[in-house]
This record gives structure tokens, sequence and C-alpha cells, in this order.
């Protein structure tokens, strides 16, 4: 998937191929960035191929802002299940939300999820699937696992379009991607 | 639309209706809420039903996070407009991008715009439509439209699912909503 002497790395899902555009991080080499964000025809062939990698029984969707929300959106509407989204920052209407730290020590930063109280209700009872762009450390995964069983639903499986990383996680997901290139 | 004595708001977009929460902001009173997020069937309904509405001659549109995401996604993939989107905060990744403040009083903070290099770079040369999910005074419309400008753009239109205050700014929208019920 690499091109010796590039700076970008060529990705296909399904039939659409993008070069994704790479950063240089310090000194560890440059890292393939997935967006999302302001790319329709690539989120839309993500969601149908994300879409029979559904575990049986899942019910619900959560996801996390910002970069999935195009694809939750697509995979929510292509596979009839609804979907909530958790937030990173406290939003003045939140009533009762559950709030999260994410364990992650790649960041370096610590970063809070937050679930607005309604939409808690909505998880409670439910087998529900984590759905991400991308998981790297899997730190994210597992505060909006937790959240899962906080608002009382079960987690039934973690989807996500990219593994970017060396995640501990049972991920489901349709390509790995290098931490580098 | 308002249901006296009720504390939601009834809206119907297309054959989809939905009774709005709302949260009580100070002594004003209650304010409706749109929720495009984690409602992908409300979110289509919008999207087709702006569809007619995007101003002749649109070759782009452009939009800001958070909640206009998934509404954004679906006009584009409806209509084959390409989108960009703005955030608003400096991602690591940003190469050379565009800073633009948002000129507003309602939030009591100032806001900042970030629009990456080569997103700037996309809208050159084209005729940009905004689109967003609600606009209030219509400083991040202008905020927005201010992106376009620099990043050699010009602006088409202004497209919302729904107006929610007094903006001055020539905006085509599918409802109004009350400012507080």
């Amino acid at each position: 998937m690499t091109f010796p002497g590039s700076q970008a790395l060529r990705v296909t899902v399904g039939d659409v191929t993008r070069e994704l555009p790479t950063v240089r991080v310090g000194a560890v080499g440059r890292v393939p960035l997935v967006e999302f964000l302001g790319d329709s025809e690539f989120t839309n062939a993500a969601a149908e191929a994300m879409l029979p990698l559904i575990p049986p029984g899942t019910e619900m969707l959560l996801t996390v802002v910002t970069n999935a929300l195009p694809l939750a959106h697509e995979l929510s509407d292509r596979s009839g299940l609804p979907y909530v989204v958790a937030r990173k920052k406290r939003r003045t209407y939140m009533q009762d939300p559950l709030i999260q730290d994410v364990p992650s020590l790649t960041l370096g930063v610590a970063e809070t999820l937050w679930l607005d109280g309604p939409h808690a209700a909505r998880l409670k009872g439910k087998r529900v699937t984590i759905v991400q762009d991308v998981v790297a450390s899997g730190g994210t995964a597992q505060a909006l696992a937790r959240l899962v069983t906080r608002a009382g639903g079960t987690v039934a499986g973690y989807l996500a379009a990219f593994k970017q990383g060396d995640s501990a996680l049972p991920l489901i997901y349709l390509q790995e991607l290098p931490q580098t290139i």
C-alpha cells in the first residue's frame, strides 16, 4: 500500500481509491491521515463495506465526534440501526450527562467524553456496537464501552473503518494502516 | 408549532416529524434544540428538502463542525457537490490553515474557525454555498463567507435547515424556529 519515495498512502475501499495525505509527526516519520469529513464518496464506500461487519444482535450504534460522524450517520441509515453520539466537551444544554475520561497515553492530554442524559437513556438495555473511523490505542473505544455499560447497555462489538496501532481490543475493521510510513 | 403547556416543539420536515426538546436558558424561557446527530432519518429528510434550495451555479458546499456534519454529508451525496468542513479548533495536522474569528455577540465568547490549507485550496475559484443546520445571529455564517473569500472563492448563497433569530443574512432555509417558547 505504501509508495516508496511518495508522501501519500493509497487506500482502496470498495470501488473508491484515495491517496491519504500524510503528516510529519516529530522524528517518527509521516502518519497517514484518514479524512471522512468533506468526502461523501469515501464515507459511503466505507459504510457500505462495514455494513456486513456489524455484529449480529446489534440494536444500536455509538460513536464519538468528530471525524466519524458522517460515517456513523451512513451506517445508521444503511443498517436501519439508530445511533448515538458522545461529545468531547460539555454542551450547555446537556442534562445529567455521563462523564467519562479517556485512558490515553498517546495523546499526552487527558480527554473526556460527555454523553447527554437523554441519549444515555437510549442505550439502556440495548446491545450496542461502538463505531469509529480509526482506532489507534483503543483508549477512546474503551471509554465509549464504559459509557455503554454505565448507561445500562451491553457492548456487542467494536467496529472501525481502519485500525492504526496495537490495540488489544477485539476490533472488527476494514483495513489496517501503518502508524508511520 | 408550539404546544401551550408543553415543553417540546413539534417540527415536520418532509414526512418526518420530531418533537424538539427545549432547554431552559436563564430567565428568557426555553430554547428549542435541533439535533441532527444521532438521527439519520431527520437528517435525510432535511437534506432532501434542502436539495432544491441550493442556489443555481453552486460548485461547492462549505460547512462547519459539529451538528451540521451529517447534514452536509447527505446534501453533498444527494447533490453531487463536494463539500468542505471548517473546524472550531486547530488540529495538529493542519497545514497553513486560514484562521477566522467569529463576530458573535450571543455566545459571549469569541470563537475561531480553522480551515486547513489543502481544503481552502479546494474553494479557490469556486462558487460556494454556506451550509448550516441552524442560523441564529449569522455570525458563524459571516465568518464562513469570509473564509470563502479569503480562499479565493465567491459566496453563492447561505442555506440552512432552520433559521432561529434575526440574522440580516439573505438566508435560504426550510423553516423558522422561535428563539424561545
